[in-house]
Formats: C-alpha cells, sequence, structure tokens
C-alpha cells in the first residue's frame, strides 16, 4: 500500500482532497499547520475531517509566519467582507499569506521523505482560486520538480515524486458533487476567514461566499453553521 | 538600495555568503531557525556573525523540524566521527536533515514578499557538500525556477526574483580566502555538529574535519575553539 501525505486545513477542499487521496487507494498521512492563523478553529475542523475520513495519521506542525507579518490571516488587519464576484477576481486579496503553499509544500515533503511517500495531494484550485499565484498549475508543475531535486528518494534513489492536486480544474460545486460522492460530510469543515471563537462562520467573507454559492451550484442545501 | 534575504546559520559558509551580499551592496536581512537542532550554540553564533558583518536585520523562525525525525542533528541519533575523506563522499549522510534547504529557502521567499526583496542568498556548495541532495546547482535553478511563480510580486506584478549561490563551486579554502578578503571573523562562526554547550567544536564529525582542512588548504591559521 503506497502511502500519500496530505496537506489539510480544515476547509471544503483539503476535506475533499484527503476523500479522493483515501479513494486512490493510499495510506493518507494528513499534515496540519498551526501557524498563527487567527482562525485557530480550522486546526479543530481537520482533526475532525482526518477522523471522520479516516486518515492513517494526522500531525500538526508549529511554524510561525506571524514573523513575517503582511497578511489578513496572521497580521491584525480586518479580513475584507462582502466583496462582489469581480472584485474578488482582481489581483491578490489581502488575506493572501505570503509563500504560504511554498512553505507547507516544503513540510508536507520533510514528511514524505521521512515516511517513504512519494505522494503528495493538495487541495488548490485555479477556478475558484481567490488570485492566490501559489494556486496555479504552472506552480504545482514548479514545485513537483524542484522536490525531484531535492530528496534523497528523488535525487540519490532516481525514485519519482508526484504532487497531485486534484481540485485543480474543478469548480466549488463540483468539488462539492465530488466530496459527496465520497462520504465526505461538509458539516465538520470551515472555510470561513474570519469565524467566531465557537466555530461560526462569518458568511460575509470572500471564502464563505465562494463557498455557499458552491453548495448553491451544486443543488445541496449549505451545511454550514452561519454566526 | 536593494533588499537580500540571506539565509545565516552560524557556520563558515554562510557568513562568508552573507559578506558577499554586502559587499554586492545590499540590505542584507538575515534569517536563521530554531529548528530543535541540538547544537544550538549555532543560533548564538549567527546572531555575532550577523551583528560583526553589519547585516541590517536579523531574524529568528521558530519551526520545528523534529515532529518528522530522521536525521542526526535532529533526532537522539549519534552523530559519525573521524570518518576518512572517501566514505564523507558515498552517499547520503544521517547528518542530512530531510528537505531542510527546502523548507529553510520557503521561509527566505516569504520574508521576501514581504519586505519587497527580489534576492535571496544562500551559501551551498556543490564540492565540499557532505552529500546533500539540496546543496547542488540543479536544486538551487529548481528553487529559483518555483519561487518565481510562487509569489505575488514574481507572479503577478512580474518582477524576476534571482536565487544566488555564491558558493556554489568554491572549494572550502576559497571560500575562506574570499570571506577573509571581506572581513568575516571565522573565530567567530561555528560549523560543528556535536559542539559543546558553551559552544567548544568536536573536532572529528564530518564538518570540522572539512572546515579544518579549508583552513589548512588555504594556508592560514584554523581559528577554532575545539573541545
Amino acid at each position: 500500500m503506497k502511502t500519500a501525505v496530505v496537506l489539510l486545513s480544515g476547509g471544503l477542499d483539503s476535506a475533499t482532497c484527503l476523500a479522493i487521496a483515501k479513494e486512490a487507494g493510499f495510506r493518507t498521512l494528513a499534515i496540519s499547520f498551526r501557524y498563527g492563523q487567527r482562525h485557530a478553529v480550522e486546526l479543530a475542523a481537520a482533526q475532525r475531517v482526518a477522523k471522520a475520513l479516516g486518515a492513517d495519521r494526522h500531525q500538526i506542525a508549529d511554524i510561525d509566519l506571524r514573523v513575517f507579518g503582511g497578511s489578513a490571516l496572521t497580521a491584525d488587519i480586518a479580513v475584507p467582507k462582502d466583496r462582489a464576484e469581480d472584485e474578488m477576481e482582481s489581483g491578490v486579496p489581502i488575506t493572501y499569506v505570503p509563500a504560504r503553499n511554498t512553505i507547507f509544500l516544503s513540510f508536507a515533503l520533510a514528511l514524505a521523505e521521512v515516511e517513504g511517500a512519494l505522494d503528495i495531494f493538495i487541495g488548490v484550485n485555479a477556478v475558484d482560486y481567490s488570485g492566490y499565484p501559489d494556486c496555479r498549475p504552472d506552480f504545482v508543475a514548479a514545485f513537483e520538480a524542484m522536490a525531484n531535486l531535492a530528496t534523497k528518494a528523488a535525487a540519490v534513489d532516481g525514485k519519482k515524486l508526484t504532487l497531485h492536486a486534484p481540485l485543480m480544474h474543478m469548480t466549488k460545486a463540483e468539488i462539492i458533487a465530488t466530496g459527496l460522492k465520497l462520504g465526505v460530510d461538509y458539516g465538520l469543515t470551515i472555510s470561513c476567514y474570519d469565524p467566531t471563537p465557537d466555530g461560526a462562520s462569518c458568511g460575509h467573507c470572500d471564502s464563505c461566499q465562494l463557498r455557499h454559492k458552491g453548495f448553491t451550484d451544486a443543488g445541496i442545501p449549505d451545511p454550514t453553521r452561519y454566526a
């Protein structure tokens, strides 16, 4: 049985990604990060999701991105609310965390190397991607190329490491439909950038809006608990 | 004045690298990592070096690589001693930390993005590289390509990010000669994988041996304090 490392945030996309990796027959090692995010309730969600979907292990790594400042998700900057779709689509939003996916994937790579895994799953998406540069196909391909030169398994032992981004070309509605077929309980996930301390979603940030639209487009009742 | 981020470990190579970045006219932001290393005295050395060479800022980021285990530098595995040169040259040693340079460079990339820097310096070296896969020219080139797709500055604003590895093709003796010309005080640096708690070097690990040979080859008295 092959092992895959799966980046798990507690959100809708990464939960679907974990279900896809399981369905593909991998032993799954989920990894989440305590990175100084304001919405730490997402770690509780990640733990619920890992358990419900039967991840073989779930590891939380501590990294401090607050030293860098520069993002509404880690610094004391207001999360934008009730933006129109065309506003969301223009430019990189303040909620972008500098180099976050690069850092998360580097840790996933370390875990993969230690565990002898040659597959990494990340739930990035180029359709409803909120303007983050590190969610695009070119970035994923370039990280995979780099990873194949970075590790002992790849560089010395000649093994090929694959970075899977199965949601890349799906709409949010397609992601939800895929996850429901694989048994994902989206009521366990949280996508909000600005949730209440007890884990209710604000309903107004970009992420809440994209998520709600996804359920509407999929014709599925939105299971999200809103504040 | 352009800004560069410089990875600074407290060792001989990265100190030289910082001096080279200063000499090239960059405003320098040094970054070091508290990553669960057994030889934490290297962080004290990094602070001394940053101060002595006049880094404009020195930041220490906390990251926990111990969750991964798998290396003599972070786990409870004995550091190999008194290995012959051909032994050092065969294969990846146990002191290799999985994906370490990938992780360190990812943090440097985040800092560069927040600070508007387009230059990152890393003191890796393909000649006396101790068999680490993530010290080779191909790896550096692949990381640079990935970085140019990962950040807002590069991906959206079209700015070119450069990853400098000025020591790549130098011998240890050449590195030392270069640093001395630029005013590096190597007595402030520490390279040992297994130093005493007060910062004396063991003299027997691969790193101590390569370093001592470098001073000998350069015809310079070795300023290292040995246990």
